[in-house]
């Protein structure tokens, strides 16, 4: 206990001379050491760009069961080679083996116009004629839930809800939600198919995917997600009491398992390298984009992160573990695979951190882990300050590959990223290389980077999270 | 000519009392009469937004020979009437009719991943099941007829050229030239299809579709546009001196011409109804979009520059005709078709301006027509210029539709329109009416309407175009 409070204390004073130079964008002439050295070396590097652009460029789209995943492990592999990880390894899982198939979509009543559509992932198709059926719209399942079942039976679900723009990609997990269950409810009244208004913020003719889940009790129905054009005209024409009638034409289909690969590296830590700090990003992404934001570019800045505290003189005590996981988008089978693997492991695991918002600023830091180490990981925090990063509460949320990790006790640390503009292209085939802001990808790098750095030298640990935090939806 | 020197004199006494609230967006206050009423009201209408709503969330898409080109005939013709226009009427024309069909693109060398492209309007198909080939990359119709032909043979010509963005849309002539000709110029050198980088200014995920012209003496091979980041990621990728293949379908195909038609509706002058300034803008559209910039917005700015027109308690002098025309995107037939039925009255079309930009500004007005003419011409700019429409030269283009009236020396004036982002979204699926912007459209259209009336209520014409000037490129 006293020697934790020296700790305390040598780490408050490093909260202190971090805090000196807060708010500023760079770091400040004046610091030196390894934590200004990692900062300044990530934002005068075209790396972390160059990593997107390379992974976009030469294996492009890589859903998991695709050939593009398979491109995208074998070249994770050779990219961590060639940034100077140790011990770069997969570790292979089975993967959900989801397929497209062609899709179309049309209003035909009042008059016949085309409609840009992309099936849900997981979404079984349409008989191969399709179907053509009226619309029904609701706002929200709420809404949905307080119609007559006889309105809605053979009809087509149209949820309407409208995604809200904020930093903190809050409107996501309000609108998000009949995408997840909205076939399923609209199964259970009868309907023949469920569309959506796609979760997202832009007025791109470009559908945004993403997973469903199908409750087993009632029949599976097809399910798509209307590009937000799309969904405004069947808006308003059924605003103006308009009977709609649309056709719609998927060939989604669910493959056996195929097999996918978490992707590992490890800068070794000098002191204790069997404790480690993890940095993780997913390399699996939908197959309507190229995965350059969703997780381009988080596997650009854990790379990059990694690369340049290998590259220190000296590194950290412990050691920073890149995992690029696999299945994030429809499965979550690679963060469930690692855990597994590496259960013995999991209580020297020090502390996870996740990107997975894009190439967004990093503005806050947020912890969960033992309440008692909050200090502590404020000192973590603090090695991001000069990049403008603010220390926040102990209310992280983690990130999906995360889940298994934090449930296990690993203490988990957010570095919160802007996500003003994420959801304009997440999940779209505007998801390219072309979205990806040099500047700011670097500023998240470099947070990263100094982070991970700090966390992985601390002298103390994080402790454990608690056991009532350990699970979320 | 003393009756036209002092016509000359009250004209130029309009232009200073117009230029006293010159640069202005809106109307002067202190300002009366039917021009300014004119300004006024349709900037406090909603019904130019209205107009691009209503025609393409009812009739889509409106290519020649679709059934949304006759969708929208028929909405042309109830729009006008309900507009209070008179004599409204169509005048049947044959049409083009080509199809697109499917159509998928990938590469498949260096590692497969797919391509976002759209034939080229009038392209041939590929063979029902595609074709594979290399790529050889060229920046322009030049360079490639620089490479040897031993080079190009049997590959995929790739037109790399990019679209400069600019106020005046000046870009897009100098970047379109391999989009017409460049399938032919690659089939010269025994090339097996033709792609080009959008002629845009985006980087979405939407091609740019658009006309090409084959050149008779050469096979046809089918030519497609790549959307803006997937011609990047070529162009990345031969950069890297990689052999990049690709593989292409097209369903693309031409059938017997159909039916089109131009829709007409007129204002009748109050004093010579028999002479006619026309205002003209285009109800065909490409397939992919809706055809909200390209032309509904032009649609909808001289339709309300003609209702609000009509509506004053007092008509002009002469008519002002609004003409919807037909094909304007590939083949000019309305506008062919106009200028034959029309041909023993052209001489009594004093004055033709047509609205082809999408919503952008107005910012200057420029002439084509007598020199002798030009300070009345100047007359007619100023009763745009409380809306903050400058005059300039008398070296106007006049517009795809107002070739062959120019040709017989209709005089024709360009309100030119800020086309700054235009080309961000024209000619692709991306054209929809979420891109129009109210208060810009209606200051277009105010334009349109206080031009239009200015020169059908003046007291002399425009004389003719000099013969010189009657043909363009």
């Amino acid at each position: 206990m006293r020697c934790e409070r020296s700790w305390l204390l040598i780490s408050l004073l490093g909260v202190a001379c971090a805090a000196c130079s807060h708010g500023a964008a760079g770091t400040s002439a004046t610091e030196t050491g390894p934590l200004a050295t990692l900062r300044e070396s990530v934002l005068a590097s075209s790396q972390a760009l160059e990593t997107v652009r390379s992974l976009t460029d030469e294996a492009g789209p890589r859903l998991s069961g695709s050939p593009g995943n398979q491109v995208g492990i074998a070249w994770a592999v050779r990219a961590l080679g060639e940034a100077g990880f140790s011990r770069v390894h997969t570790e292979l899982c089975a993967v959900p083996h989801w397929e497209r198939g062609v899709e179309e979509g049309a209003i035909v009543e009042p008059s016949a116009q085309p409609l840009a559509l992309a099936a849900l992932g997981g979404s079984v198709g349409t008989a191969p004629e399709g179907l053509t059926a009226e619309v029904i719209e609701a706002a929200s399942l709420e809404a949905l839930d307080k119609l007559d079942p006889a309105a809605v039976k053979g009809k087509v679900v149209f949820f309407s809800g409208v995604m809200e723009r904020t930093r903190d990609g809050s409107g996501y997990g309000a609108a998000v939600r009949p995408r997840g269950s909205g076939a399923s409810h609209a199964a259970k009244l009868g309907a023949a198919a469920m569309l959506i208004r796609s979760v997202g913020t832009d007025d791109n003719r470009a559908p945004h995917t993403g997973a469903l889940r199908y409750d087993d009790a009632v029949p599976k129905i097809p399910a798509a997600a209307l590009a937000i054009p799309d969904a405004d005209v069947l808006h308003r024409l059924l605003a103006q009491g308009k009977r709609v009638r649309v056709h719609l034409k998927l060939g989604a289909r669910t493959l056996p398992d195929a097999e996918g690969a978490n992707v590992v590296g490890d800068v070794e830590g000098s002191a204790a390298p069997g404790e480690i700090v993890l940095l993780g990003a997913h390399l699996d992404s939908w197959d309507l984009g190229r995965g350059a934001l969703d997780d381009g570019a988080g596997v650009a800045i854990v790379m990059e992160a990694g690369r340049q505290i290998g590259k220190l003189a000296h590194h950290p005590r412990r050691t920073v573990r890149v995992v690029l996981f696999a299945n994030e988008e429809n499965g979550l089978r690679g963060a469930t695979a690692y855990a597994a693997a590496h259960a013995a492991e999991l209580d020297k695991h020090v502390l996870a951190i996740e990107a997975d918002l894009g190439d967004g600023r990093v503005y806050e830091a947020r912890f969960l882990g033992d309440p008692a180490s909050a200090p502590a990981f404020r000192v973590v925090a603090a090695a991001a300050a000069p990049l403008g990063v603010l220390a926040s509460g102990d209310d992280a949320h983690g990130g999906s590959d995360l889940i298994p990790l934090v449930a296990a006790g690993v203490p988990a640390m957010d570095l919160r990223q802007d996500a003003t503009h994420y959801f304009d292209f997440h999940h779209t085939a505007n998801d390219t290389f072309e979205r990806v802001h040099k500047a700011d990808l670097d500023q998240a790098a470099a947070a990263f980077a100094a982070a991970a750095y700090a966390a992985a030298d601390a002298p103390g640990d994080f402790g454990r999270v608690p056991a009532d935090k350990r699970h979320r939806d």
